[in-house]
Formats: C-alpha cells, sequence, structure tokens
C-alpha cells in the first residue's frame, strides 16, 4: 500500500457522512473512487446522491440491506466475504484512488471477517490509494496501522429525545 | 426553529467532510440545502464537487479566501457579518430544509461574531429546517442549544508526520 490509511470510528453521528464527503470531495479533484458498503444493502439517500457522480464514483454494497441483530447469520458471513474477494481484485485494477470500506469495522464486530483478512486486503492494494476505513468499535489493530484516525465521539444525540432516523438526514 | 441543531466540533478530521456528506445525503433524498461556509473563500475540491448538485445546493462564502493568521483583519469581520446579514434573510425565505454554516465555530473563535449573534440566527428561522455548525472551539453556549453533538477527536493525523494537505483528500 502506497497511500494512506484513515480510519473513523466512535460511536457518535458523522462516519459514514464524512465517508460521502470524502468521496465528493475526490470525485470534485476528479479522483476515481470505490465506495464499498458493508452490512448495509439498502439503497439510502446517499448512495442514490453518489449516483449522479457514477462516471468518479463505484459503489459496491455487500449487505444483506438489514441490521443484524444479536448474531450474524450465514448469509452475513457470505455477502461479507464475497465483498473482500471482490475489492481484492477491484483494488489491484490500480483504477481508483480512494478506497472506501464503509462499516467495516461494524462486520469485523460481528465476526464477518477478521482484522487480518482486512489488514491483508489493504496491504495488498499496490497503488497510490487512499484507504478509508469507517463503522463504531474499530479493533486497535486496525488503529496502530492506519495514518490518521478520528473518533466521532457522541456528547449529544437527538436519538436519545426519542427522535427517529429521518430521510435525507439519517438515511 | 422547528428542525434540530447539531454540531461537529473537536480538532480531528471529518468536521467539514461530514458536512458535505450531510449536503449530498439530503440532496440525494431531494431536500433543498444551503451550505453556507464562513473564514473559507477558496474554490476547494469539494466546492467544485457541489456544483453538480447546483439544482439542489446553494453555496455561500463569506470568507476572504486565506486563513486568519493570529489576529482577524477588519475584512474578515467584514466578510462574515455580511455573512449572517444574508443568511437571516435566505432563513427566512424558508427555502431550504437542511442549512450548513460551515467554520462558523472557527468564526466565533476569531470573534468575527459572537455566540449570541449565531444563536439569534439560528433561532430566527421559522421554517422546518435542520441546522448543522462545524468547526473546531465550539462555545458551550451552543453546545447547550444543540440538539446532537458530535466531538471529531485526533487520534492520529499524518500532518504530525510532516504530510501536507492534497487536493481531492483535504482540499
Amino acid at each position: 500500500m502506497k497511500g494512506y490509511l484513515q480510519v473513523y470510528t466512535g460511536n457518535g453521528k458523522g462516519k459514514t457522512t464524512a465517508a460521502i464527503g470524502l468521496a465528493i470531495r475526490a470525485a470534485g479533484a476528479g479522483l476515481p473512487v470505490l465506495f464499498a458498503q458493508f452490512i448495509k444493502g439498502q439503497k439510502y439517500s446517499e448512495i442514490g446522491a453518489l449516483e449522479r457522480y457514477s462516471d468518479l464514483i463505484t459503489i459496491k454494497q455487500y449487505g444483506r440491506g438489514c441490521f443484524i441483530e444479536r448474531e450474524a447469520q450465514n448469509e452475513d458471513v457470505e455477502c461479507a466475504l464475497k465483498g473482500l474477494q471482490e475489492l481484492k481484485f477491484l483494488l489491484q485494477s490500480n483504477k481508483y484512488r480512494v478506497v472506501i470500506l464503509d462499516e467495516a469495522n461494524i462486520a469485523m464486530h460481528y465476526k464477518l471477517f477478521t482484522v487480518n483478512q482486512l489488514l491483508e486486503l489493504i496491504h495488498s492494494s499496490t497503488s497510490d490509494c487512499e484507504i478509508v476505513v469507517t463503522g463504531r468499535c474499530a479493533p486497535q489493530e486496525l488503529i496502530d496501522a492506519a495514518d490518521l484516525v478520528t473518533e466521532m465521539k457522541e456528547i449529544k444525540h437527538y436519538y436519545a429525545s426519542g427522535v427517529q432516523a429521518r430521510k435525507g438526514i439519517e438515511c
């Protein structure tokens, strides 16, 4: 890996949101972006919005499209591993300057794959490519390997007051 | 103000980036967005990228286009106050569902305006509008008034290893 590894973790709002911002900033500079998302498979508003940049941003979703409750199912593991395999191929294509692995931390938290499998993928990249990993519960081995880590820390959240996720704001 | 007030602060990378992501997610849901930026006036990659959404995202920059070193100049104050005035008018137009006040915290830190002036602007909004304030050094009064606060906490940053801001990644 020749580029830098960025990690956005923590329990606060803003991780996937920042990943979307990174994708847009890179596209604004004409850099090709791969936006890969684990766990989630729903067509959230941000995924729809990124489609306007389909000339520069490639979107891949490797989730079943529903949240994992308590324990992961075999199907969740299969989707994630299929993702890792495809990503290894895509990273070796040298087509992307920014690669976002959204919610990869959560995928590891649910044991869909190990941190060693993720680090192996990251290190398999031979191009000058920025890799961005998001999701709460980043494992220490990933933090140690990263060049930049931001913890999005929840100071206050309106979910605590009963506000539901709203279309266009959270999803 | 009928919507919620979100604040993104802290010394870590990801605040303006998250604001860009919020703008994109909202646009993806068809919500009209006002993206107002204090201090900065440069045409960064993200500003260029947002122009592809000009049907839904309106961009306003109220900075001189250069960083403030040590103390603010009269011109910095004039730009910021002109911004507040225009924003008051724009907020009352009821045209926007999401209003981002990027780097407003830094503007207050440099005493370009006070937190009371900002809160007055925010409370002058009569529409059902989400307001998002970013920038390090958010004043306590703003945090107290907010419904959601995320602190972007720097755990590691490659600037410390001498990496310069890169086009498409940071600017």
